[in-house]
């Protein structure tokens, strides 16, 4: 898999994933506007990577303020945060990373080599990602059986993530280890995320996978061809409520409807800790332009509406287990992920 | 609303609506593979329609026959229908349309002017259609209230029928006698009938549509944005389990989750009476090569498959009730639709 987001000579570099799997483009991030256009445009997409990115944006927020002034006052920081964090408003991790780095500020703010360590602390959020990944992937692995077939709904592969992948990681992960395992990704309206990243990443790891249209699912449920459902999140509430890329409610009903096991896999930054349940967790809604264009071509008249909400809210009766590197939560969820912050 | 299909000097004009809303462009039919070609590349869809359609589809067939030979055989008219039976499978409306065909033929083939009436015949069923859909659009608006706020799935307007629309005749009706209707249309992947036909349809007659993905009905009933949902069928058994576009049945699993009236709205010609559920309409598979292009550009690569099914089985338990021009079918469907062929 392509690197997709790395640090050179003091500039980020972002694989604008618009435009794949046709272009692979660099964006060079010089300032915190190019980070916060890389989020708003979805150049870079995927609850744990908008961390990770924002993460680093507020280094390159740092380097900027040093190149004209002596030194980082709180308020910069507090600045920097807080245009970074209106740039996506459901992916929690995006908050988290924040405010680690915040905390990393407050810590090595009298610091010689202040901007040094804060960028090791983007870094570490990065590597923790990509390591978490591999460890949520390997625990999940022994959910999935040889000869099963997995939907999965948008992308939470490698793409979405520092590296590897949560959904896509417990699949690869599966894959690795020998399972024969195929694969249906929905193609995801309107960013095809599914069409686009997904079903390119597990096709370029021998993984058999086809696409589907977004309304298959029931079918497939119904007709038995898939045995197992498992996707990635954008936020969790304390009860198990989950915030992912619009239409998994739909894909989550589908599987409790039809007896299907359906997982979430997710690393523990995902977990918003101030959230009781899915109603308070905020829906990010996108202009509708964004439905009506494909390759820049209207799909209809240019006079008709169209509305775009990113996320839903699948509800934790319709989720089986989640997934996280710090093992398989089991229901009651709320009583388990409690413990996920208490041990 | 364009007459998209008529009869003029013995060739039958189809409205392509592969092209729609953008271009409308007529396809001149002049002998049954013409006619054949226009049901199997979609260029023609809709249950009702492609039943009008093959039913003029077979006096073409005998006017052919007729221009190198003296009369038409029972064979002939056999293999006509054989072969206009062949271009899809679930729509019933096709084969109860072919049905009528011949037992005119039967009715006719002694008569001086059997080629004459066979045209009345075609044009009996077309007739007849628009009068259904006004009839059952009549009882259907007495579901629809003031204020409403209803989702649709694919076309079940105008377009698909003879004319005026069966789902979205019930809309149009209710918003003709004063109905203050807001409508969401799912844009249906992956022929894009909702966005392309619905909302065109809708936006013409001057109703308040907005396109939005197949994926955000979870979402819409969750936020209670929608309160009915009405949709248009292509094969309903004796049960009430109901053929329909692709996503139907997650629609109405959704329907059902939330406590969100379901109303399916169909001719009689819909009713498959050799079918006693849903488990045994056939399911067309198209080629999975209609998922990945759209305006002939590709959305993945190549080599990457897909799959596409045009339909899918809603059972009847998700199934408020069925609108006919034989007035509203109620619960137990079976009892009802039982009455439908016995009185």
């Amino acid at each position: 898999m392509t690197n997709h987001v790395f640090w050179k000579n003091n500039s980020l570099y972002l694989l604008d994933q618009r435009e794949l799997p046709f272009k692979k483009t660099y964006l060079k991030c010089d300032n915190i506007k190019d980070v916060a256009y890389a989020i708003k445009s979805m150049a870079v997409r995927g609850a744990p990577l908008i961390g990770i990115v924002a993460a680093y944006g507020v280094v390159l927020g740092i380097f900027s303020i040093l190149s004209s002034k002596d030194s980082v006052k709180d308020k910069d920081i507090e600045n920097i945060c807080e245009r970074l964090s209106k740039t996506r408003p459901t992916a929690v991790n995006l908050f988290w990373a924040l405010e680690r780095m915040k905390n990393a500020f407050k810590k090595f703010c009298k610091h010689i080599d202040m901007p040094g360590l804060m960028l090791d602390e983007a870094i570490s959020i990065h590597v923790e990602d990509i390591e978490n990944n591999r460890m949520l992937s390997l625990f999940g692995a022994e959910l999935i059986d040889d000869g099963d077939t997995i939907l999965t709904h948008c992308n939470a592969g490698a793409l979405a993530m520092g590296g590897y992948g949560t959904a896509l990681g417990v699949i690869r992960a599966a894959h690795e280890s020998g399972k024969r395992i195929k694969v249906f990704a929905t193609e995801t309206r309107p960013y095809l995320q599914g069409a686009r990243l997904t079903a390119w990443e597990l096709f370029e790891e021998g993984v058999d996978v086809e696409i589907v249209p977004d309304n298959h699912v029931g079918l497939l449920c119904y007709k038995k061809v898939i045995n197992k459902i498992i996707v990635g999140a954008d936020r969790i509430a304390l009860n198990g409520d989950t915030a992912n890329k619009i239409g998994t409610s739909m894909v989550a009903l589908c599987a409790y409807h039809y007896k299907i096991p359906f997982f979430i896999a997710a690393p523990v930054s995902t977990f918003d800790r101030n959230i009781q349940n899915g109603a308070s967790i905020p829906i990010e809604e996108r202009n509708g332009k964004e439905v009506k264009y494909i390759n820049g071509k209207p799909l209809t008249l240019k006079a008709i509406k169209a509305r775009y909400y990113s996320f839903d809210i699948t509800p934790e009766q319709h989720i089986s287990n989640i997934i996280t590197e710090k093992g398989i939560i089991e229901k009651p969820f709320k009583k388990y992920i409690k413990m996920l912050f208490t041990v």
